[in-house]
């Protein structure tokens, strides 16, 4: 149950993203798209798909902004999704173009919610777990489990107010193609001659040792671990991008980091031989979650 | 293969409609969203999927409009469907909520897509054929599908123009709820105190002998069977009902229909209890869809 309405919020941080990491802060309209599973009971479908809306629709709040329709329907998965529609002037977006020679990378959370969701499920499945149960404790599965799902229903909309005050050149949100997938899409839509070049990965702590353990088929550390409800990867001069960080903090409480700089190049993205991964929180503190 | 690319098109044309329905006539952006089955082969699958989506982007340029983006996802059934959404001034739209008394009510596509898809299916279902197969023959029920899809890849944009030129009071689309069901919504809506009364129903040509025939599961005349991209009812003024008609069939080479009035009333809606079932068309044409 608890999921059900985690997964409306981080359906809902997801789509709000893709504005976000345009510098775009007010969502004018958001429709939730929801499939619901022709595989529930009618009992479960009572309980589920109310939580997961609520979570949705929260999360909007949260973001100021209505869902104002959308559309269900019948689907074996249960799914949920939405559109976020905003009009706005050219001053209140950025594009995703302006990225200069000498401008750092920052990444606003930290990599490795995919591993967190798939280790968790894993705990139930005696094969898999018999696999990764030497690298890992179950306790540390399901805080790296809390700490994802922290991460996912968090809105990128801070970061995209700071976008602005730090004058941003440009952003993605990390998702589906990994932290390399999309610095890549980001790099190749420059109108300068740049290259992205990644020095540093922050992952949930113990993710990069799950991900070893099972053979590597997440592709972590190579920057192609598919995230849900990723950060934003921001283009900002040197200079800014260390007071970035600190206020991010400041107002959020959960860090930020610099991850790479921008070079001169042919517009593609690359992480560098051996990267440091930096563990996200660095040292286990009892009781805490970061 | 056909059936692919029609399904483009008919999601487009569905999505578009709810533009249309508030007489907007420009969509400014359009994004695709499809579920890839999970349960195709890979050769199936570079078939079928680009198939939909160039009946989908060719339908969304036939109306004017681009589809810039959307998401792509698998999923056990192959679904498609999108989001239009348009920016305009006041006079470019028209609320669904002015109908006045002595109105009329204008249907501008036939009813039955729902039953003429399905009988389509049971072409190859032995069991569900038997119990149709002496209220219609196969080659009507080939005829009958050709006719649904026909109307279902129609936009309904023409419409939309003529509810300006012809000063319409309000319309709605008909889609899943049914002809009756979108007729209440609408009514419910309306800021006099007005109820719509369906006097005709335009039904694809034999689709009310297969409705009856299947014992009536679709409650297709009470005005409850599902459409997909269905037509657009419309409150127009008496006088202009007529002439709307004529103008439709002019431009588009397909009937609209005079299908009930609004009358002084609780904002409900209700069809007379032996409502005239119109064939479309009236008579057989060999060689002709219509």
């Amino acid at each position: 149950m608890y999921g059900s309405f985690s997964a409306g919020k981080i359906a809902c941080a997801n789509v709000l993203s893709d504005l976000y990491s345009e510098g775009v802060t007010e969502c004018d309209n958001m429709l939730m798209l929801l499939g619901v599973s022709t595989k529930m009971t009618e009992k479960e479908r009572d309980v589920v798909i109310p939580l997961m809306m609520r979570g949705f629709r929260d999360c909007a709040l949260e973001a100021g902004c209505d869902v104002t329709g959308g559309q269900t329907v019948l689907n074996p998965w249960c799914t949920i999704g939405g559109v976020a529609t905003t009009v706005c002037q050219p001053n209140e977006f950025i594009l995703p173009e302006s990225a200069e020679v000498g401008d750092v990378l920052v990444l606003t959370k930290p990599l490795g919610t995919q591993v967190a969701v798939n280790a968790h499920q894993w705990l139930d499945q005696p094969e898999r777990w018999e696999k990764i149960k030497h690298s890992v404790t179950e306790e540390l599965v399901l805080k790296g489990y809390e700490r994802a799902m922290d991460s996912m229903v968090r809105l990128n909309r801070t970061a995209a107010m700071l976008m602005h005050k730090y004058n941003a050149h440009g952003a993605t949100d990390v998702t589906g193609f990994g932290v390399l997938g999309h610095a890549a899409n980001l790099a190749k839509n420059q109108k300068a001659e740049v290259s992205f070049v990644i020095h540093n990965l922050p992952v949930i702590a113990k993710m990069a040792s799950i991900a070893k353990a099972c053979g590597n088929i997440f592709k972590l550390l190579q920057g192609y671990s598919a995230e849900t409800s990723g950060g934003l990867l921001i283009c900002l001069p040197r200079d800014s991008a260390a007071p970035f960080c600190k206020e991010i903090e400041k107002l959020e409480g959960r860090a930020a980091w610099i991850v790479g700089i921008v070079e001169k190049g042919d517009r593609t993205a690359r992480i560098i031989e051996r990267p440091r991964v930096i563990e996200i929180p660095a040292i286990e503190k009892e009781g805490q979650l970061w």
